[in-house]
């Protein structure tokens, strides 16, 4: 694979060539690290690179790619640079012909989004979101539970995702640091918060229930002064068929980490997951002793058993669950290199639509807190 | 202490004589348990008590234990019956000169609760509400932590209230057996779930930040057809002061019992409290390890001491806080009937001012949800 | 009821009496509070007593009781005084045809127990040792669990009861300040901590796995210079019938509150409960979700659901459970009194038998420990 | 690097070698997967090697590999065949003048070790066994503070490593399906559980506590019929200095799956860290809020900031573990290549010395338990 952005000192590049790293079935063999030229290529190195795959643009990057040769040339490119370059970058190699896995959000806006959409139906090459708390085998039991009927109808939707780390930012800023490019809106987007994580907790939903956002009833806020773009963000959510829910993140919930947790009502059970303890799903079913479904036991279903690296007990987490998106998509980008015909249930990894999704979520939040929180739907 | 309300069968009158009972301080010595003379009757054989206290109306009740030489009177009252029944109760014993406990929501209306305020002045009688999960040693302890600034400046509350039980309606219905008065307009009021418990998080949430509410969009949902009232609520809430907010409170949340939680988050450390597991109070400051505060320790504030029965280790729950309530309460009364002066620092029961805000709360929330959520302000 | 000892200041007397307050039916009328008159009077006004019924002594308390008519008089006693004295107040009650509810140790050695077992025989009254944690709702579950044989054959039992408390003696000896009579050979007996708690660790595997000791393998330690009694122990145990185990207490486990665990091992599942978690039985059969059974719902058994007030949620502790032995004690007391025949199932509290095997169990872990561990037999 | 064993199925083969590519700096070259040649074969393939470097024995693999330029040749060989052949592929490897990193326990027997320490010794070559639960961040945390002083004097450690897997053997033996090879004293040595999972915690409590084990009481037990070695055993231990504990492992633990557990009590403070929730450290000082360290956080040392990938809330696990003692030997092995010195604190990972400490372990257990549980001295 190759990767463009994700150079020395970014935290998701070194997450996503971890993931790819993880089953010895990937292997990074080229990259534009970063804008500048020269910080690329020592990140290159630092990768065990050849220096002719390390790009300084990744114009000249998805050209000179694209011209070698099947087989010496990146089957795909990981896409790890700042929002507001996903779009030109992605288009950039899926018109040279070369799949793509690309971070979220998928793009800087919603219009931008709907113009990539197009790129990939028109290059018909493969194009996956690395949504990747969905990769959790446990997320992916609880998602067949709901497709099997277990949970009866679908009532409501809790899903939260509290952070606090900002909270530190109240006094950098008297030093006058922030630096951050997720708030500014021109990198970013109309929103920092929901954006970020926000399209987390949404997707995940989306993912688990199946069901499909309709409006949203939105306060957003921005807690940090001096900030244009909002570090919190609540709103009561109704999806279509007559769930409710309320989906709320937060980059100031102090000393919350990476609390992301999902709630699904059904009329027959309910089911629980805590992303911090991601190898147990709680399941609930009305007048029954609490379940705790575990990771790699006999009982789980395939879906999840297909994610699953080590045997019960023996706890996989973030870096693995991220990985099983790449061995999602690897599997889509195989087929399409081979020339196979995609699986009949398709493939288990987050879509352009799921992009699409996300990008009119942040879109409605945004305009909903703007006009007072009134219900606002999402844009399709 | 008189009952009214609280017969055979009945829930939350079982509550209040434990509750009253544990600490040997308080007997129960007059009743009327029931608008059913004979139901009243049997309760009173029950409960040991002499035949002549046991009372065929609340009116009679009132007027001949007011009568009765003070020592031999009841020095209080405990109601416990239906939220229709608060006002007219209250109003007659307070009139006659009899301190009074009441069970929650305050009232039938917010109307009607105003009108208890005024007969509470004028009577100068105690009145407390058993907003009993205020009475946890925890809670307290969370309480004085906020007043002591550990929190910094509140940004945030989260206060969820989640039961599943009225799933089981679902059932029941094909059966036509739905009896519950709390699901009859004309008993339980304008709500059912955001007045039964809905109100309990609300009040635990200013009880510990001290916030006041100011406003709140809100959508109550009736899932259980065939029903009028809510039976679940989800909101948006601002505070006075620049805080933000999610409340909600369900009765369809299948699986879930008694699920109140909450979350305060300020500017230096959050809090995180579980009414299922009361015994802990989880204090998270920024970047430090995060702390599980416990019951009975020598760390532990006065606040919490003084409601503290056993050592550490050794769990108390439900009655124990409910029976706190109590021993507040009896405080407030002893001293009335003493003639002591209140402490500088007051007592520690919720009031007449929590039940009118209850109520408003309730009217805002039930007024925004007809009016498709938007942002409405509490009556004060 | 009457009490000897638990005066003012003595934590396990103020538990009792909560216990026996709760549910409104047992009524302390009669006691001898401490050794000394004075405070035994003073002890008396605190609970409100007829000063007529407050004793000086024992003796005098059983003597005078015992001559009193049959409604006035005291039904039983509790005795929740010092080890040395359960043996002497017991057999006075009961000689003087008075019930008995006695604290645990049930005596100061295995040679006193076993006269008071003949007194208690030739008596005929009901004799109650409060093994207090025999009195959880989920514990009784458990033990229901067990003897339907949801587990299979029983394999291994591992019963741990680590406190911290007495770590803080390190420092307070340093002042000379060791006044705790557990520590004292000629009060408590020949142990303090396995006497005290490992006790209840035993019992409470026991009461739950229906299982026989039969012999341990002990070391006892004291880690706190200056002390003659152990402060720590642990042992390797043998069940009859080839079940194997481990039992362990600890008085110097630092931040270690009262945290009794159990863990019962069967063929097709086992179970786990905790003390300071009380509420919840967790049930692992082989290769099934893991279960979390909670106490108050409807799948509860007979067992549990007895000795349950209040619904799922609202959580039960250590005195609802403290409570229930006197419950079931009273059941045999009025049962006695009225003379009504036993129940078939009998009743559901930890009898003389219990004491006995908690004597030799003591017995039995001292001798083995100064004997280098040597396997030994609980003499029966 | 190399393999020698972890075909084609093999569980710990494969986590090996997904610890070794998660950092993208080793790569898999060459190996011998299997005794039969043509499954090795198909492995190589499996791992995409080129056909060449894919053995037929473990001694061709050692000759050939060793002839080949540095830079080419493989730098160390991973060890993950059964427990009889340790010692004789490590030897081959080392007399080869290639370093080696080699799953526990060390060898079959002490003996055996002991002749590997003189091989491992006389070579100069870098040898890392992977007892990988030292490799979780959280353990090294705990470490850290042990050293630190922060526990006060160390005076009782319990570890527990119950699993419940071969409970299902009760039923396939049913069918005459025995066919693990850990079951078979030839190729396992004297113990199986105590030997497989016992060797674990012991190591994990001395890592943590830097204590030296010296006597064991220890009870092995076999409860599935039929076989010859151990499935479960406990043990009372003494350290050097007066800390005693216990630990037992256990494969009959139904319902378990693989809950190895330490609690470590000081006089000032006790640790306790869950294998199955790794990314928290739960540490209680006397009288203070009981306190959870969480990996990530800014106030965890740099013994486990070195070997954390992820920023806080995003959950690291057994793999990442694993990876850790790679990195560590990786460490050691580069400044052998390279000649640089080691540094002054020295290497991070388990060494020949743990293995001999593990195997002196597993044979003074065995040898109590034959002696019906005396206590047994550690042989060095």
């Amino acid at each position: 694979m190759g990767m463009v952005g994700g150079g020395r000192g970014a935290f998701i590049g070194a997450v996503h060539r971890m993931a790819a790293n993880l089953d010895g079935k990937i292997e990074l063999i080229a990259g534009c690290f970063s804008s500048d030229p020269e910080k690329s290529k020592l990140s290159g190195q630092d990768f065990f690179l050849d220096p002719s795959r390390v790009y300084s643009s990744y114009e000249e990057m998805a050209a000179k790619e694209s011209v070698l040769p099947v087989g010496e040339r990146i089957d795909f490119v990981s896409i790890v640079a700042r929002n507001d370059l996903h779009y030109k970058v992605a288009k950039a190699f899926l018109e040279a012909g070369i799949h793509v896995i690309c971070e979220k959000p998928l793009a800087f806006s919603l219009e931008e989004g709907k113009k990539l959409r197009e790129v990939v139906q028109q290059s018909g090459m493969v194009f996956a979101l690395t949504h990747n708390y969905t990769g959790y085998p446990m997320v992916k039991e609880a998602r067949a539970m709901v497709q099997q009927g277990k949970l009866g109808r679908i009532l409501k939707v809790v899903a939260e995702y509290p952070q606090g780390y900002a909270i530190t930012a109240l006094k950098e800023q008297a030093d006058g640091a922030i630096s951050n490019w997720r708030m500014d809106p021109s990198v970013s987007g109309v929103s920092n918060c929901i954006g970020d994580i926000g399209t987390h907790a949404e997707n995940l939903a989306h993912y688990i229930s199946g069901l499909e956002l309709e409006e949203v009833a939105a306060e957003l806020n921005t807690f940090i002064p001096g900030r244009t773009l909002d570090d919190d963000g609540s709103m009561l959510v109704r999806y279509k068929g007559g769930a409710r829910g309320v989906i709320y993140a937060s980059q100031i919930s102090t000393g919350d980490e990476n609390n992301l947790n999902i709630r699904i009502y059904g009329t027959e059970a309910s089911l629980e997951w805590h992303q911090e303890h991601p190898n147990e799903l709680i399941v609930k079913f009305a007048e029954q002793p609490r379940q705790v479904w575990r990771r790699g036991n006999s009982y789980n279903g395939p879906e999840a058993a297909k994610y699953t690296r080590t045997p019960f007990g023996h706890p996989e987490a973030f870096i693995e669950a991220f990985a099983n998106i790449y061995v999602a998509a690897s599997e889509a980008i195989t087929d399409a290199i081979l020339g196979n015909p995609a699986p009949i249930a398709g493939y288990d990894f987050p879509t352009i639509e799921d992009g699409i999704t996300g990008m009119a979520f942040i879109e409605a939040a945004v305009k909903s807190s703007k006009n007072n929180s009134a219900w606002t739907k999402l844009e399709s």
